[in-house]
């Protein structure tokens, strides 16, 4: 069944009161927030005109009372039909100005003239504004310090609701159907450029919003990268080709792979195949909350035979392809039932050949939960 | 005639150049480059990667010499397809030291451990790395200021070469024919997101690589707005039905719009389109190089009759759904044969409705040369 789109005004009361409690302990009187997923997550403010850089857009998260706007003209309509009542606007881009007395005024309303407001600035952040503007705010607010939001926003978003599971849920089952019709578009002499673009077309028909992402390979025995674009080079008779793809539905990801041979399969390749399905099932049973991301990576590592060489083995997923935690021996993050993660081992197969593959969970109390329907060992061979 | 992927090496060396000159003009001894678009100019280092915040991708451009990648490991092997022959890479994400370091140490090494570094600070860009980390980098770059770069990111990308106007006019064809074929998707009862994804998919079906912007709207008379998502509101008779794109080719976009009359037209819509149509066709006769963007305003707004209140009536247009100057009243940018630019008017048609159309051009040192094929002043009717 779809999901509702957008959350109840209760998700985003819930969302504050975690984000105030968490500001009263690390003493911010304010966060300052200018990504999109940051923004989206305590408004739902849900529009593509991110991919516009031309504009800043703020949220003013206070220490009590409710977050404010402070956006260009050109968003007022929209974020109108949000929960937010307070909205403050420009008329952006404004060369002289681009929103920052505005900005500064509001912070020193909602801060008192003094304290500290906190600005996500840990691994995985960006500033979405001009540094020369943040300069300009920080003489602007003067008594204010701007420091870092002691990680809130990267806690805050790490663990799900159950709305938002769902919406991930759902984006993953769009997935899996697109997924299932991959032999309508792949066999040899198609270029991979082509396969690409019809699998996307595929993903929107199964019923995505966009695609933002598709990455991919082919080649004998597996692809040498796997960040690559799509080339012409056509399909060829044993190749294995591999998809992976983070499409949105409402605002949230899925990020999963799968693995085709092309006609024929070697040993070799059903075996890597095998092996990655075997790591993949390890790293589900070993998904469990009270365990570190550490522990997970060791798990699925070590079904892999420390052969990995490919970095992460996986990653946390949600309102961006990869957020949040990482599958790497130094993260030691503690798993918290609401969690989803991906698991993505990764072998190689031969000199400059690896293979990946990817599938999507949830941490819950007990057993991880796949959100993606997850691939047997057999490597499906499109004849 | 489809234009060939990618860029000849000369293209990269001319860019240099011109990076350089104007580099011991602001006396810079490096760039440091961090956003998809800035790297890309110097390297062609083109990847749907960047989708994932997670990790930071550094370019150091030199005031002599060689650009040098400083880039997680997982790039390695597409980087070294790009002309770049200096690539140093670190296994991210790393807790503890993502890649300052090694960017440090590239700096000192680069700027001789003196001098200022520009990084791109000014409207429109923004830093994609932790702050954080600019802290760390800051210390650890010893006696080296990091500074604004004097615009000069902003500058060299501004003037488009042939080869990429070759893009972004192929960009142009395909939004082109995929507007041609909205008759066969749209009609009264077509809910508007699907008519959306249906559009989207066309765009892929005619030669997209992919859609990464799509907004849009209907209502009688026009809409209320054009940064909406879709919603699920089924299209009804006597709807203006608008779709914007920004599709890209080859890393490049397109930016234009069109609207449509769902059966049936009112002389307010009809009366609306025709005087859009006529504001840009103004627009056009006034994109002569040596004029401002101020300028070109200018002949919008008083087609229009100055009954914009829109905000901006146009941008540049390229790596970038909108960069560079902006058809606003206070933008003295002045023109040069080969910027990009779109011509955006819009109008108001009634009470909370507009209707806005969107042209893309490339200035020329004669008249300025169409991208897209100007709709003439008919809105069309799909029956």
């Amino acid at each position: 069944m779809m999901p509702s789109r957008g959350f109840p005004e209760a998700e985003y009361g819930d969302r504050l009161a975690r984000a105030q409690n968490l500001m009263a302990a690390a003493d911010l009187s304010a966060l300052l927030l200018t990504t999109e997923p940051d923004v989206r997550y305590f408004t739902g403010f849900l529009t593509r005109f991110w991919e516009s850089p031309t504009r800043p857009w703020f949220l003013v998260v206070p220490a009590s009372g409710s977050p404010v706007a402070v956006i260009p003209s050109i968003g007022a309509s929209l974020m109108a039909k949000t929960w937010l009542r307070d909205i403050r606007t420009w008329s952006a881009p404004d060369l002289e100005d681009d929103g920052i007395s505005l900005l500064a005024e509001t912070l020193r309303e909602v801060a008192g003239g003094r304290g500290a407001v906190g600005l996500p600035s840990g691994l995985e952040s960006h500033l979405r504004m001009p540094l020369a503007d943040l300069a300009r705010l920080g003489r602007a607010v003067q008594g204010i310090r701007l420091v870092d939001d002691a990680g809130i926003l990267r806690d805050l978003r790490a663990v799900k609701s159950e709305a938002e599971i769902a919406k991930i849920r759902h984006a993953c089952q769009i997935a899996g159907r697109a997924f299932a019709r991959v032999p309508e578009i792949a066999r040899p002499g198609v270029p991979l450029s082509d396969v690409f673009r019809r699998f996307q077309m595929l993903a929107l028909e199964e019923g995505a919003d966009w695609v933002p992402y598709l990455a991919g390979g082919a080649g004998p025995d597996g692809y040498d990268d796997v960040i690559s674009p799509a080339s012409d080079k056509p399909l060829a008779v044993g190749d294995i080709l591999m998809l992976d793809t983070g499409l949105v539905w409402d605002g949230y990801f899925c990020d999963y792979d799968r693995n085709f041979a092309i006609m024929s399969v070697t040993p070799q390749a059903c075996d890597a195949h095998r092996r990655l399905i075997e790591a993949t099932a390890a790293g589900r049973d070993a998904a469990v909350a009270g365990a570190t991301a550490a522990d997970l990576y060791n798990a699925l590592a070590c079904a892999l035979g420390q052969k990995t060489g490919a970095g992460r083995l996986g990653h946390g997923l949600g309102m961006q392809l990869t957020e949040g935690l990482s599958l790497i021996p130094g993260d030691d993050t503690v798993l918290q039932a609401g969690m989803v993660v991906t698991l993505e081992p990764g072998l190689p197969t031969r000199e400059g050949r690896i293979m990946v593959h990817e599938e999507n969970i949830v941490i819950r109390d007990g057993p991880a939960e796949p959100l993606s329907a997850f691939a047997g060992p057999d490597l499906p061979v499109l004849s």
